[in-house]
């Protein structure tokens, strides 16, 4: 039986990450997990309009998205409960930069994507920070068979409803591939 | 180390969904792992051009997100590989309709978002459809104490690099509190 949940967002989970952004020309980070894929190359972060990094993002026209491994739950919690306006968080991190020399990226997280601010999209609360990827960096030994290896980048993934982080289980089918008996089936 | 992947999108995993619009009148409905978040009640979905779907979002301004379980993965896998334009997908499914009266809902799936059309974004090869939840439908046995159990739901999860489906793992930490630690540290 469906029961009616009012205008809930059950679109999850998630994958958290850590924003990286350069703030007064300094790194800053936070924790974010409602993000958007928008094509194959292009990426969506939704930030509360109160947010410190927004000004960065703005000033700057860059930003990454860093995915943290399980192993830094504490610390990826702890930028998503505390400001930049009060705190350097980058102290937490080794940081390092790449092409797009005014985005961030923390060396601890084994997938990091540097960025340039393609759109912003504004409504009442929140801004949307699109951006197109520019590099993409992975640690070596998240690799298998030359591919990154997502039980090995071992993401922390986000659900709103129980304010939970949440573990990603195991790969149990093939995209593309596991429907074609249903094509064969129904032709 | 880190390895230079260039411009390679690694924002995953990503919850499957199954967007449903009504076309010339009838539900139809395409697979779609490249959704966002961007606020509390506002989500996206990402369709290639060329998709069938795209007119009948644009003509009804709604369309629906449905979250089906990993037992439906055939179907899924099956919905992304043909396209309404020569297959009725919906007689796979029981549908139904809710408060938008134009966006066609999957009984099966556990979760069921109706969405009014808020902003269409338009990139070379792709439309970002933008939606407001109107109205959520769970079933009443994915729900523990009075809230959506995503573990119940049994999502199942997209990674693009190795084209496949993935499970949910276990609830490991609490947002917003395992890492108050770090607060009282720095404090």
């Amino acid at each position: 039986m469906k029961i009616e949940l009012g205008n809930k967002n059950c679109l999850y989970p998630m994958p958290t990450t850590l924003v990286g952004v350069n703030v007064d020309g300094k790194a800053n980070f936070i924790t974010i997990a409602h993000v958007g894929i928008m094509g194959m190359k292009i990426i969506s972060v939704c930030l509360n309009k109160e947010h410190y990094s927004n000004a960065g993002i703005i000033e700057n026209k860059t930003f990454s998205v860093n995915m943290p491994s399980i192993r830094m739950v504490k610390e990826i919690d702890y930028c998503g409960l505390v400001s930049g306006k009060n705190v350097n968080k980058a102290a937490l991190f080794d940081v390092f930069y790449g092409k797009v020399k005014t985005a961030p990226m923390i060396e601890s997280c084994p997938i990091n994507m540097e960025c340039m601010l393609v759109k912003k999209i504004d409504f009442t609360s929140h801004e949307i920070f699109i951006g197109e990827i520019v590099e993409t960096y992975c640690d070596d030994d998240v690799v298998t068979n030359g591919k990154v290896d997502v039980s090995k980048v071992n993401p922390i993934l986000f659900v709103m409803n129980d304010k939970g982080y949440w573990k990603l289980g195991k790969r149990f089918a093939d995209a593309w591939n596991v429907g074609k008996d249903l094509v064969e089936d129904k032709s």
